[in-house]
């Protein structure tokens, strides 16, 4: 197995399923991706005890450039080839072809990350049942360098670290809150164990559920099309994104890269590392190049947004000059 | 305000928001229902400091018909009456005019159900976020009725209710760890308030959220068209769900009469008061009809799928019998 | 190639890439299913021109499973075989492990045709565009045993074949306007070929595509989960259907039951071949079968329905005997 | 009525109908749009006998306030005044508070532009069925001004337009073969009229329509949320989309501005009259704004994208001068 693995984390039921998915191979006439067969199956891990698989995909670049065809007909036939197509498609928004590729991941995550990840509605899932089965004592304590502060001027931003004794008493807290709510959870149940009493009955799994706190870790199998899948990546690979959910993300985005890279790149050229300029910032942009002078104040820009915009252009803003 | 309101629950910035929208009235050429408007921004109080309050709404059951005429043009105006025509369109399962009617709810609720619902996708959800806002001590406690254990055949189900000692026990613990992980939420955030320290910089919210209790209560506005209103309520106003979302849909099922009642009924008769007949199941209730004998063995229905057809048909398995 | 293919109505560029795709073969570790395989890429022809081909597939009746698993956890493993265990999805509706296999068709079927198909919306579509190409001289002319009147009593229904003369002025009026239209098409177009005059400038595609008629033929690749393909052959391989899109149904129903065929048994027993009972329906059944009398007058049925459920039930109507 | 109706193409039933629903007015509580209202159920004319009408709405720019306020709870409270805030939903992509406002249309239009707007899937239909109804003899012929020369070097463009002879055979052509195909239509169907046979029995209307041309009118009811609604705006009102769809845009533009003032004036500073800038371009843009040197060979654009990031950035190509 790759040494993206680390063992460590795994169920044993889990790496005996994925040792024989492994082993097994068929012969297909489907569009295959030898990159994506390399790591089929493998769990990357992710935070300290999440993990991603790829458990199945459908279609590769080609797939797009099929797609693409049949629409626009006989007209692209040789014309471009299929770099030129999908960036083409990319630059001008033509999305359908993208939703003709389709991946298919096992995803292990804590709660309060699932809760933000479901929030994208066109994908298909089937999470973890907490009423039919039992949650593993497992949840996410941050390891200290993510142990953030809360910004001051951005409510929902971080801002710097946590250090010395208030570092060391989250992480009491995090863990200590979470281990004794666990294992109350077992107690309400009655689980099977040396504390089990035959006398009680245990309380509903659906109900004993509630006691558990947010980091507790979920699983689901979460199945989406690659135009969703881009705008997934787009949105919570950004800076802006919590840190939890953004580690998923680039993993999302290295999969990316393997699994349809001419798509990957067109992806990085037009959507992560464009820039979108406003009407006013545009007009701004415009007056700078033919050398007239512009001011914040008659901008339209906010502060904020003016201070934004130079800082993409790699200028100092004229206006501090001015 | 009606009576349905328990003020003792609600944020009295909330309750003045409610008072001065029930306050102001505007004339419309819209479609308006009068049993809605009597109680439109009026919250339902729902589990122990939950609530539904309609929000918003648009059409009524003659939007309903408007569309489905445009479907069928001329060929139906005056034909048939607006009562038949629904009823028509639930049996026929012919759902696109439900669609054109809208509903808006703000919800108060606990996480844990927060999560079974979102997992309905068509609709529109802006949840209250604690990234930037701090959650307030609020969850949910069931009653003691409610208190229910775990049923030992069927893995998703509950069976009678904790009592004594084992339910007194259950109690305290959901309350004292949901008071624990909520303080501590608050000491990590170095919150406002006496045990406030300037020297501490404090958790970003959104790690500190992680250490919350799943019986938390969040909040959000949900709208949805009334065809996904209706699957909505036929799923969880089901005996099969959870107490805790079934009470939400009883309020909504509520809602429903008030809102569309010829829908309303319609939905009573055709979906939630009918019956699904299996193709094995109907060709057993064919040979009963017609005097033959039927067994068990040879009906093609599991043992279960058999007592529950007899069950609700109202008759004694007649298997038993032979 | 299988004997599915009637070569006569394709393109030959078409059949060269079918060629080609059919003599490639990758290994995979994904899920593979033979009788897919078997018939990857090939077309069945469907109408007089039309096509249904698989062009890709992911997942098998193992996936459903799989999904269902992780979310019912340890408690499912080993307890349940496959069959069993998709027979209880279908039977009480828990769908989303069915969202969790895809097919791509690629599909030739008429514009009328495809105005019906394109309103269900949970699924992928890139279409043939008429605004970059042009659109071949096809169009679907019903078969004469096809020729249906229209229905009296039912405003959307046939009744009867038309024959003899109105037949013959039928077919001769759709073969005689659809050339003319597309001869026109073609003139205004200023199309390569022996009336291309190079003094013209010819019509906008997009624009002389106006006047091309309903039955021409077009085309697109289309994906949708099995869930949804379900739903879709649930309503289209109905007797409601119209005809000319109920052959491509029964085409996919072929499909279902070569790709999950425990999938494709579970559908026909508990969707295909069920029988949705009315609230008052039941209540009928339940009289009749504790062997009270029933007559339609106070059963709550419209004379209609009462003779639609005593036909399902396979007996007279027992008030006829009253 | 107000001036924007041409009473002379609306059905005088329809006509009647408006009438009736301007008259009636209720008092309700929701959030209520007096220029919404003023215009409610008025329709407005689009090509030679299409319109667009509101039926209802939904909404206005305080519902997507109120939404956002949900989500960023107290710490947004008065800080931001609602401008502001709808402008940061635009400038940030928080687009789910737009999904908190929604609008229903009816709308009249030919069946060719009715193929493009319908793969808008995130919306609400019903159409006018021409298995149950006969299709009106109404169809779409352009003005001479809009008779659209196709592009020579854009496969899906037009260029110029068509004069003299040319033009006038198109108009002949469209007329003729519309007006045939139609009367061949009723022809079959055995319609009511002089030319009506009692021997014949005439062909189902579900077949007998597929000899309608493509400009033929039909109409339906549509209902979209307000994001879903900027992104068809967005799309469709673009000077790449086709003048028939884009008439239709820039209608429902003006409706926004009636609307939802603010958010109008976000969506056109923000997404219609923005840029977005791909990495390479973004990379030009700093180089020149830096003085240095830029050329078209390295810049990473091909020689077109070139052309159109100096187009919209008001600069002669700087490469032209090196």
């Amino acid at each position: 197995m790759p040494e993206s693995t680390t063992a460590a984390v795994l169920d044993p039921a889990l790496l005996a399923e994925i040792e024989a998915l492994r082993a097994t191979t068929s012969a297909t006439r489907r569009a295959t991706v030898q990159a994506m067969e390399d790591i089929l199956h493998v769990p990357f891990p992710v935070l300290d005890r999440g993990f991603i698989r790829v458990v199945d995909y459908m279609g590769d670049d080609g797939a797009i450039v099929q797609a693409a065809r049949v629409s626009y007909g006989r007209g692209t036939r040789q014309v471009r080839e299929d770099r030129g197509l999908i960036r083409y498609l990319m630059r001008h928004r033509h999305t359908t072809p993208f939703e003709m590729a389709e991946i298919k991941l096992h995803v292990k995550l804590p709660i309060f990350v699932a809760r933000q990840w479901i929030r994208h509605r066109t994908a298909n899932v089937n999470e973890y049942s907490a009423r039919y089965s039992v949650l593993d004592r497992e949840f996410y304590i941050p390891a200290p360098e993510h142990l953030a502060a809360q910004s001051s001027d951005n409510r929902q931003g971080r801002e710097g670290v946590l250090t010395g004794d208030e570092a060391a008493e989250v992480l009491d807290i995090l863990r200590g809150d979470a281990l004794r709510c666990h294992a109350n959870y077992d107690r309400m149940l009655n689980a099977e164990g040396p504390d089990h009493d035959p006398a009680r009955q245990g309380l509903a799994r659906e109900l004993a559920r509630m006691n558990l706190t947010l980091n507790t870790y979920t699983q689901w199998y979460w199945k989406i099309d690659l135009h969703n899948f881009l705008h997934f990546v787009s949105l919570r690979a950004d800076d802006h994104a919590q840190y939890e959910i953004r580690v998923y993300a680039q993993v999302m985005s290295d999969l990316l890269e393997r699994w349809v890279p001419l798509t990957a790149e067109a992806f990085q050229d037009y959507r992560v590392g464009g820039l979108v300029l406003s009407r006013p910032a545009l007009a701004v942009v415009r007056k700078a190049l033919a050398g007239e002078a512009v001011v914040q104040a008659d901008s339209g820009l906010s502060p904020r947004e003016w201070r934004e915009l130079w800082g993409v252009l790699g200028e100092e803003p004229p206006a501090s000059a001015g």
